[in-house]
């Protein structure tokens, strides 16, 4: 494993520039998928129609890595099919060579370039497994090694958070699995100016960035579709502000780690409207008996609930809600860096491209 | 999801001596699963080997879930299956009815007693998986409603921060693994007095756990086998002392997270010899480059090379490794939480069978 040196970045004028003006091309880049996306992705889920795969087998990491745990609820749930997330060490440092006849073995990731990722695609491709790659760049080196490839085109991507690219992600999984089984992608015709009207709202995610301008730690949770956005936001936060933030399912929340948790300990919860949400409240009962400083991002009747939040809009499907979530908690991990002095542009110790072997 | 009030092991006479006593007790466990469990474990092996799954799916949480992270390993790489873990609410929460034929659905559970890993194994069963229950009580509900079970012999848990059922539940796990692939189980017969001589050296990490006595957040990596260690490690000492402990693996830890870590940022590596220490290396030096306290359980080589460690013994099978590394950050986690004051036998807010549903 090693990395390229940091910093190109680093050149932006002014400190968080570059993650400001990718986040706000959001609706943008998700009209685009919309747009133009959509022949290639219902060629892609034909394929896998006639291939009729039994098991999805899903390689990422990072950002990415969030955008395929979304994918492996969406697979299990939408179509029915068990899906797993790898671990590439099993291949690269192991030499495991497993059989993957009827395996779906889906790469996700901006670049397309971390050679680990590379050399799973290629040992699942051996394996037997039908691969796609669903990356940012058309021809990395991912794509090269796949049979199938899906380009999210979120635009070339600078900022070394991960944004635009992430909710492409998101968009292109669900227009594949919902094209998969028949549907129109109908869900998620509104969510460009739902996302343009989340990021018009940038005074409250402010306002809600002060509380944690001095907190030494965060616990972010939630459940079902929800919990791949807990994971994202918590890593968006950690890479940009350096603020140790801990994601949690719900469950596996009451399964220990609560004891963490006191009046001092903030944690945010991310309660759409749906099952998901429903499946939640008696971790918010509990955090709430536990003295916790608790701020909801989800549905309107959740947040009431809660010290303080964020409501998203009401009307969108529980499947593709997480497109829009992560949308506040982005802004959020951008306004706590910079009320911390930092540059959100270029977090210390990181690269675009973690060459990870 | 509901939980039962905590506190019955609050009656212990002196704070932490139920932990305490459980973890000394796990080379006599260890022991007990070798001369007692073996013909069991054969028979189920031999059941697995007439079935042949293509495909593996661990249900579990907490500290169980650590051990199915163990066993995806295991399985992937010795018996060339594709593995995953579940997330029960695709089931729970959204009705998902997954086609499970050619499934081998394990469900690792101490208490075996969770209303969702029972409502998840059921549906398991009914969508056509062969099901196979791993826990620590051998008529749970769990077990009720898998075709077949395993005990794993570590006798009546106390404590709420689990330990010597987490032992006992990979140990059980690697015996199955490596019946099914026809080997004799020959990696582990020297286990139970390994980890007697680890348990010897109590004050090697009563020393190591002075560095943390004042720490507000830390790290815990590795790679490959050594990754459910650090998953449990962190767990741990989340659910007893309350410190922030986030787990990484190696690679995910430079896809963002490493921005965290700083020279006032403890991390603690695990790393054993064999594939998963080598390719744990460029993570090290990055480490040490950042400056970070590092502190490695692993071999004598890796620990040379920290600011600090403790060396495990050498000529233990990578794979078996997990059942040893975790003995001294068990022992880690009581003692950074005894110094803090703190009674780890019962930590605040939990309960031995959580309720999640």
């Amino acid at each position: 494993m090693t990395t390229t040196p940091a910093g190109q970045a680093a050149t932006s004028p002014e400190p968080g520039e570059i993650m400001a003006r990718e986040m706000a091309e959001q609706p943008a880049v998700l009209q685009r998928v919309l747009d133009e996306g959509v022949p290639a992705i219902r060629e892609v889920a034909a394929e896998i129609g006639r291939r009729r795969p039994r098991f999805v087998l899903l390689t990422a990491r990072g950002t990415s890595d969030n955008a395929a745990y979304y994918a492996k609820y969406l697979i299990e749930v939408g179509l029915g099919i068990p899906a797993g997330l790898t671990s590439m060490s099993t291949a690269t440092a192991y030499g495991a060579r497993p059989d993957f006849s009827d395996v779906l073995s889906i790469t996700v990731s901006q670049s397309g370039g971390s050679p680990d990722l590379v050399a799973y695609t290629e040992m699942a491709k051996a394996a037997g497994a039908l691969t796609l790659a669903v990356t940012n760049v058309a021809d990395s080196p991912v794509n090269q090694a796949s049979e199938l490839a899906l380009d999210v085109l979120a635009g070339p991507e600078k900022a070394l958070p991960a944004t635009k690219s992430y909710t492409a992600e998101l968009l292109t999984l669900f227009l594949l699995v919902d094209a998969v089984r028949g549907g129109d992608g109908s869900a998620a015709k509104g969510l460009p100016d739902l996302a343009a009207s989340i990021q018009d709202r940038r005074d409250e995610v402010a306002k809600l960035a002060e509380r944690y301008r001095f907190a030494s730690r965060l616990v972010i949770t939630s459940r079902g579709y929800g919990y791949p956005t807990a994971r994202e936001a918590a890593l968006k936060i950690m890479e940009t502000s350096y603020l140790p933030a801990h994601a949690f399912s719900g469950a596996d929340l009451l399964h220990g780690p609560l004891a963490m948790v006191d009046n001092v300990s903030p944690v945010i919860a991310i309660a759409s409207a749906g099952a998901g949400g429903a499946a939640l409240e008696p971790v918010l009962d509990r955090l709430r008996e536990r003295g916790a400083d608790l701020v909801v991002v989800g549905s309107r009747e959740h947040v009431a609930g809660a010290s303080a939040g964020f409501v998203l809009p009401s009307g969108v499907a529980e499947e593709v809600a997480p497109i829009l979530e992560i949308l506040p908690l982005q802004q959020l991990a951008y306004e706590v860096t910079t009320a911390r002095g930092l540059n959100p542009d270029a977090p210390r110790a990181l690269a675009k491209v973690t060459e990870t072997k």
